[in-house]
C-alpha cells in the first residue's frame, strides 16, 4: 500500500506561496522552492534557492545592549529561483508577464524518483491560450544538478514566441511580517559576477563579510532547445510549440572554523535523461526499503510517506551541515539548526538512516570549539555550551530568554548522541567525535548547577533556565531541563569509566553525584511532577475570555503576560516523560497528562506529537489518533497557516515518532529495545522497518496481535508488550496484545 | 557653617569631562555643562547644553522583535554649548585653537548666587600667553537666560585678535560605549534655522519628528565688546586685553498628549548686572532657609550643599517635565525620568520646597493617560501602568525584564503622591491629581495580580516582576514589589472611602481585601525577609573569585549568569523596609541587614543611602556614617568612577534621605511624625529645617541630646527619640538620647 506520488488534491490550499513549500524540492544541501516559471509581480511568493548552511551575516542591533549577547545574526541566503523561464507572444511588449493569467491545472510530486510534473495554464494579455509543462528534478547523488523541462504548446497562437532565462542579479530584502520572530528578517548583501557565455551563464555569489568565505557558483545551461531558439543571445524565439531544457548546478566553498566544505561542479553538462531518473529511482528505492513504513489508512500513508520523503530532501549529509527548523523549504527561522534536529528529526535517521544519522552528529562534534567558548560568555570556565539557533556554531539568538536560556540543547545533543549509540553500537563514532560532546557538554552543567537543601537533603539545581516551552522563562528547576541534564552526566560518568575518553576519577564522581541527586520538582499538593519550582503556583492563562483568533499568543500579547500565567506553547514536562517511560507509573504520568493537556495551546508545531505518544501510553487510543491526525498532515492541511513560509520540519519527524515511539510504543531503556502495540482502533495495521545495532527488522501491529521479525542479522533478546523475548532470524516475535 | 561655594580643591579630579558635570550650571529646564570656552579637537568631553524634556525620538530596533514591545527611543538632545568664543592671534591661522595648551586656574561654584568662575591659562601655537576668566551665570527666576563674562588678559602679545563665536549648526552623533546601557547612545536628527543679525545670532532648533512639536529658539546677543569689536562679522578683532560678554536666552514650546509648554523669549536684552546676580542670591537664600541643613563635619557640610544645590538645579518645575537620572548634568540614560525621582529626589522636595514636588508630581498626573494605555499593551484591561523609563510618558525601555517589569514604579509614585499628601496636607492636589493616580495605579495591581493559597490560606500574589535590584529578573512575589503594592491599594480603598475620588464599594473592598491579604515572602529556615519566592534557594555569587576590576557586574558579566546566582546590585526587600519601619522588629531587621549586606555590590548607585539609612536605625552608627561618606560625597569623590556622563541625581536626594531619614530616624507613620537620633560620634551637631502641614520646623541633633523646634505654625502632637511629645510654637521638644 506504498503511496508513489502527492498530488494537488492531496493538499489543503492552491495558494501559490504554499504549493511552493508543499512541492520543494531538495537533495539536503541545494533546496528550490516550487516557484511559479515566470518572474513578475510575485511579492506574495518567495521565489528562492536556498542553499543548507549558506548564510549571510549582520551584525545584531539590540534596543538595549549588554555583555555577552550574540553579536552577529547568520541568516540563511535566499537566491534568485533558478525556475524562471519567461516567454512573450508579439504582441506583448515585455517578456515579464507578471500580468497573465495563469492556473495550475496539476502538480504530482513522485516520491519515487524525485521528479515534480507540473502543468499551468496560461492567458496572455493579448488574450491567448498556452499550456506548459514543467518537469523539475534534482539528482539525488549528491552532484547538485537541477533538471528544468519546459514544454509549451500554444492552443491558439501562431506566431514568434520571445524567450528570456532571468537569473536576477539583484537579491533584495525578503518582505517580512517585523513582528513576527518566526519569518526570516534579514536578507544579505551579496556580491555576483555574472558571466555570460554560449547557451550558459555562470554566477558567482559571494557574501559580503569575507570572513565567512563562503562563495556559490551557479551553473546554468541549456542542454536542449528548438532550432534557431538562443535564450543567453538575443531573446530569438521560435514559432507554436516546443521544448526547451535546462540544467542549472552548483558547486560552493563554506569555510567553517575547523574545517573546509568544497563541493566542485561536475566535469560534463548533462540533459534530462532517463539514467538520471534512474540513479535517482534507485536512491530513493533504498532509502524506502530501509524507512519503509506502510498503515491502513491511506490519509495516514501519504502524510509519512510525503513527511519522510520531505526530511530526507532536507537533511545535510556532508558533516557541516544539519537540518534548519525549515530544512531548505523557506528562509523562515533564518535557516538555523536548533534542538529540533536531535529531539524531533534524528531518530528517524538513526533507526533507519544511520549514515546520515552520523552526518548529522558529527556537525555537532565540529562546532564544539565554538561552543567551549560560549561557555566561557556565560561565565562557565570549563565545558562548553551549544548555541540555542546557529549555522556556524555561534549564538545568533538575539532574545536571551527564549534563546540561550534553553541550555537543555545541550544535554538534547548529549542524549541523541546516546541514543544513536544505543541503537548503532557504533563504537568508532562514540570514541572519537560523541564522548567529547557528551563530556563537555557534562562539565558545563557540572559548573553551571548548584548544591541546595530540597527536601531535607543536598540535591543539585539548575536556576534561571527557561525549557522548551517558550511560554514560560527564566525559571528555577525545569523539569525537562534538570532531567536530562540528569542524562547527560550520567553519560558522561559511564564513557570515563568505561574509557571511551580520558578523565579523572574525581570528575567521574563528581558526575555521578550530581546525577544521581539531581533535583526533580514535583508538587505535592496536587501530586503532579512541576515544570518547575513555581510553576503549580501560578495563576492559569485566562483561556475563557481568548478568543480563537489570539492564538498563537506570542503574535498577541506582550512576553510579559505570557509569562505570567500557567500556559504551555508545547509540551515540557511532559517531553521529559515521553523520552524516560521508566521514570513514573501510569498513574501518575496520566495525571500529569491531564494537568497539562488543558494549558497547552500547541502553538508549537513540536507539542502534538509528543502528545499523541503519550496517549498511546496512556493507551488513550482515540485521542492518540486524533492528536496523530495532526501531526501527520500538519502541512498539508496547513494547520499551523505558515507552512508557507516552509515545512514544519520537527514535526515531520515528529509523525515517525508518532508511529513508532506511539503506536508501536518503541523505547531503548538499558540497551534493550521496548515494542507495545497501541494501535488505535482506526487503524487495522502498521508495519515499519528499522534498524537495530547491525540488524534489519520489521515491526508489524494488528489489532490484538504484535510481530516483529529480524530481517537480517543476529539474535535479538527485547520486550515486546511487557514480555521478555528472544528473537532469532526469521522467527517472529508474535504477541496477542489485549 | 553654611558652605557658600565648591572649588576645584573640592573635587576628584581635573579631567576636563567631570569637571564639565561637576560644575555644570541650571535653572531646572536649560542646563548648561562646564566645556572648556574653545572648540577644537574636544572629542573626550561632552560640551553639550541639555533641556529638560527636549528629545529625539529614533525606533528601537531590536535582535529579536515581539508583541508589545516599547516601539521608540526617546533621547534627550544634546545642544552645541553655548560656551565657547574662540580667539586666535595674527600668527595662527585658525579660529579654532585645538592644539592649544590650556590649563585650568581655578573654578568656583557659588552657591549663593549660582555664579560659576574660572581661570585658564592659555599658551597658543605660537608660544604666546593669555589669561582668561569666564564668569557664568544662568538666571534662576524662569527667564532662561545664560550670562558669560569673558574676560582675556595678554600676558606676552600685542597684535590683533580675531575673534569667532562657533554655535555649531550640526549636532553630530554622542560618541559612546555601545555595551554600556547606562549611557545615552542615540542622538537626534535635528533641522536647524539660522538667523545671522547686528551683534545677535538666533537659531531655532527643531526635531525632526514633526509629531512630537518640539521647538527651541535660541537667541546669541552680544551685550558688551571692546570698541570696534564685531563677532558675527567678519572676526575683526582687538589689541591686547578686553573684556566680552554674551546673554544666551532660550525660548521653546513641546507639546504633550494634553497640553503644551509654551515658554517665550524675555522681551529685553539685559547685559550682566549685579541686578541679575541680586535677584539669583534672593532666590537662592531663600532655598537654603528652605532647606537648611548644617552638621559638624565640614566635608559632609559642603558635600550636602553641593548635593542640594544640584538637585534644585536639576528640577523640572513647569509641571510637565521631572528630573531625569542624570538631571540636565549630562545626556546619560537618555535624560529619562525613572523612580529614582519619586523615591529619592521627592522626600527633599516634599519636605522643604513642596511647591516644586506639587510640580514634579504633576508630571506624572499629566502622562496618566499614556499609563492607561501601556496597561492594555500589557493585557491588564482596567487600570494604568507608569513607564519605566520614558519622557513625554509613553514607555522607551528596550530591555523588559529591566524595564517594562518593573511594575514597582507603579506603587512608589502612589507612595509618593501619599507622602506628599500626608506632609503638606495639600486637598486639592489630592482631589484634583493625586487621587486619580493612587486608583488607576491600584486598579492594575488588582487585575494583574492572582490569588493563591501560600501559607494555608488564599493570598495576593504577583507573578514575573523585577524588584529594584537589577540584578534579579522575572522572579514571582518580589517582596519590595508586594509590599508597595499593598500600600498603593490600601491608600485607593481610603481615598474611595473618603470620596476624594468617586468609585464604588465593590471595588473598595476588592483593594481592602488584596492589600490586607497581600503575601509577603520569608525564609522561615533563614528566619529572613525573602526578596522573592525562590531567591534565599539560589547559589551566592562567586565573590571570592571576582576581582575588583569586574565591577560593575553588570559590564563584565552575561545578564544569565548575574540573574543566576543570589547577588544584588542595590537594596531591595532593605528598600521596603526601610520605607516602613514598623513593619518589622529590629531583630527582624538586622537578621535581614545580615543577609543581604554582604551580597550587596551597590553597582547601582541607589543603594549606599538606604545601607546607611537602616544602619542608622540599627543604631550601627559607624557603618551608617562611612556608607553616608561615600553617599554624600559620591560624585565629588567620584566613587562609581562615570561622574564625567552626569551626576547621580538619586544618589544627590539620597544624602538628603541619609541625614533626615537615618541620623534623624525621621518617617511619617499614621500621620504622624517620628524623629529618632542616631547621630554617628563622627559628627557633634546636625541640624535642618523641614515643613510639615503648614509649620517651619526645625530639628536639632547633638550627641545624647534631640530638639524639635516650631519656627513658624501651629502645634503638633509628635514622636521624638519614641516618647510622644506636644511641641507648641516656639517651644522645644528636648530628647535626652541614649
Amino acid at each position: 500500500m506504498q503511496i508513489d506520488k502527492l498530488t494537488l488534491k492531496d493538499v489543503a490550499t492552491t495558494n501559490r506561496q504554499y504549493l511552493e513549500t508543499i512541492f520543494a524540492l531538495g537533495d539536503g544541501h541545494m533546496g528550490v522552492r516550487d516557484s511559479v516559471p515566470f518572474t513578475g509581480n510575485q511579492q506574495a511568493t518567495l521565489p528562492v534557492m536556498l542553499i543548507n548552511g549558506y548564510y549571510a551575516t549582520n551584525p545584531i542591533t539590540y534596543g538595549e545592549s549588554a555583555y555577552g549577547y550574540a553579536k552577529n545574526h547568520q541568516t540563511i541566503i535566499s537566491l534568485t529561483s533558478p525556475r524562471y523561464l519567461d516567454f512573450a507572444t508579439e504582441k506583448t511588449s515585455s517578456e515579464i508577464p507578471g500580468d497573465w493569467d495563469m492556473t495550475v491545472d496539476d502538480a504530482v510530486l513522485d516520491f519515487d524518483t524525485g521528479v515534480l510534473t507540473e502543468k499551468f495554464q496560461i492567458v496572455t494579455s493579448d488574450h491567448h491560450h498556452f499550456e506548459l509543462v514543467v518537469k523539475s528534478m534534482i539528482a539525488l547523488d549528491n552532484s547538485h544538478q537541477l533538471f528544468l523541462n519546459y514544454e509549451l504548446t500554444s492552443l491558439d497562437y501562431t506566431g514568434t514566441l520571445r524567450f528570456t532565462r532571468p537569473i536576477i542579479h539583484d537579491v533584495t530584502a525578503t518582505t517580512a511580517d517585523a513582528d513576527d520572530p518566526r519569518v526570516a528578517q534579514r536578507q544579505s548583501g551579496l556580491t555576483n559576477q555574472f558571466i555570460p557565455a554560449d547557451r550558459q551563464q555562470q554566477i558567482e555569489w559571494q557574501t559580503l563579510v569575507a570572513s565567512t568565505h563562503q562563495q556559490i557558483t551557479q551553473r546554468d545551461w541549456l542542454t536542449s532547445f528548438p532550432t534557431g531558439f538562443e535564450v543567453y543571445g538575443d531573446h530569438a524565439g521560435f514559432h507554436g510549440s516546443g521544448t526547451i531544457e535546462v540544467q542549472t548546478t552548483l558547486s560552493w566553498s563554506f569555510t567553517r572554523q575547523i574545517s573546509e566544505i568544497n563541493q566542485a561542479l561536475p566535469d560534463t553538462i548533462t540533459s534530462w535523461t532517463n539514467d538520471i531518473v534512474d540513479r535517482n529511482r534507485q536512491i530513493l528505492t533504498n532509502f524506502w526499503q530501509q524507512s519503509q513504513v506502510q498503515i491502513s489508512d491511506q490519509k495516514l500513508q501519504a502524510g509519512i510517506q510525503y513527511n519522510l520523503f520531505q526530511l530526507f530532501q532536507s537533511a545535510g549529509r556532508n558533516g557541516l551541515t544539519n537540518i534548519a527548523a525549515k530544512g531548505i523549504t523557506g528562509p523562515g527561522y533564518e535557516g538555523h539548526y536548533f534542538w529540533d534536529t536531535e529531539m524531533y528529526m534524528l531518530p528517524f535517521f538513526i533507526y533507519t538512516q544511520p549514515q546520515i544519522a552520523k552526518q548529522l552528529l558529527h556537525y555537532r562534534f565540529s562546532i564544539l570549539p565554538q561552543a567551549r567558548k560560549r561557555a566561557r560568555s556565560l561565565g562557565v570556565t570549563r565545558g562548553a555550551l551549544y548555541a540555542w539557533r546557529t549555522i556556524n556554531g555561534e549564538e545568533a539568538s538575539a532574545y536571551f530568554p527564549a534563546g540561550t536560556a534553553q541550555y537543555h540543547i545541550n544535554a538534547d545533543i548529549a542524549h541523541t548522541v546516546k541514543l544513536y549509540f544505543d541503537v548503532t553500537n557504533d563504537q568508532n563514532f562514540l570514541r572519537e567525535q560523541g564522548a567529547a560532546v557528551v563530556l563537555e557538554t557534562a562539565r558545563f552543567w557540572l559548573q553551571f548547577g548548584s548544591w541546595q537543601q530540597r527536601d531535607g537533603r543536598s540535591q543539585f539545581c539548575l536556576y534561571k533556565v527557561t525549557g522548551p516551552d517558550e511560554y514560560t522563562a527564566l525559571v528555577d528547576n525545569n523539569y525537562y531541563t534538570n532531567r536530562m541534564a540528569k542524562e547527560n552526566m550520567a553519560f558522561a560518568a559511564w564513557l570515563l569509566e568505561n574509557h571511551y575518553i580520558d578523565g579523572d576519577a574525581d570528575e567521574q564522581a563528581q558526575f555521578t553525584k550530581a546525577s544521581t541527586n539531581m533535583y526533580l520538582p514535583y508538587d505535592q499538593e496536587q501530586q503532579v511532577t512541576a515544570q518547575d519550582d513555581n510553576s503549580p503556583k501560578m495563576p492559569v492563562w485566562p483561556f475563557a475570555t481568548t478568543a480563537a483568533t489570539q492564538y498563537p499568543l506570542l503574535l498577541h500579547y506582550h512576553p510579559l503576560m505570557i509569562y505570567r500565567h500557567r500556559v504551555n506553547k508545547q509540551a515540557d514536562t511532559l517531553l521529559a516523560e515521553m523520552l524516560f517511560p521508566e521514570d513514573q507509573s501510569l498513574e501518575q504520568l496520566r495525571r500529569d497528562y491531564e494537568y497539562y493537556e488543558p494549558i497547552t495551546t500547541h502553538d508549537s508545531s513540536l507539542s502534538r506529537s509528543i502528545f499523541s505518544i503519550l496517549a498511546s501510553r496512556l493507551d488513550d487510543r482515540d485521542k492518540a489518533f486524533s492528536y496523530y491526525m495532526d501531526t501527520s498532515l500538519m502541512d498539508l492541511v496547513d494547520l499551523q497557516g505558515n507552512a508557507k513560509d516552509g515545512l514544519h520540519e520537527a514535526n515531520l519527524g515528529g509523525s515517525w515518532l508518532g508511529l513508532t515511539y506511539g503506536f508501536a510504543g518503541m523505547y531503548v531503556a538499558d540497551g534493550k529495545l521496548h515494542i507495545t502495540n497501541h494501535l488505535p482502533t482506526q487503524i487495522t495495521h502498521l508495519s515499519y522497518r528499522l534498524r537495530f545495532r547491525g540488524r534489519v527488522m520489521e515491526v508489524q501491529l494488528q489489532q490484538g496481535c504484535t510481530k516483529v521479525q529480524i530481517i537480517t542479522g543476529r539474535p535479538l533478546t527485547m520486550v515486546v508488550d511487557g514480555q521478555q523475548r528472544e528473537i532469532a532470524l526469521e522467527s517472529v516475535a508474535n504477541s496477542k496484545s489485549s
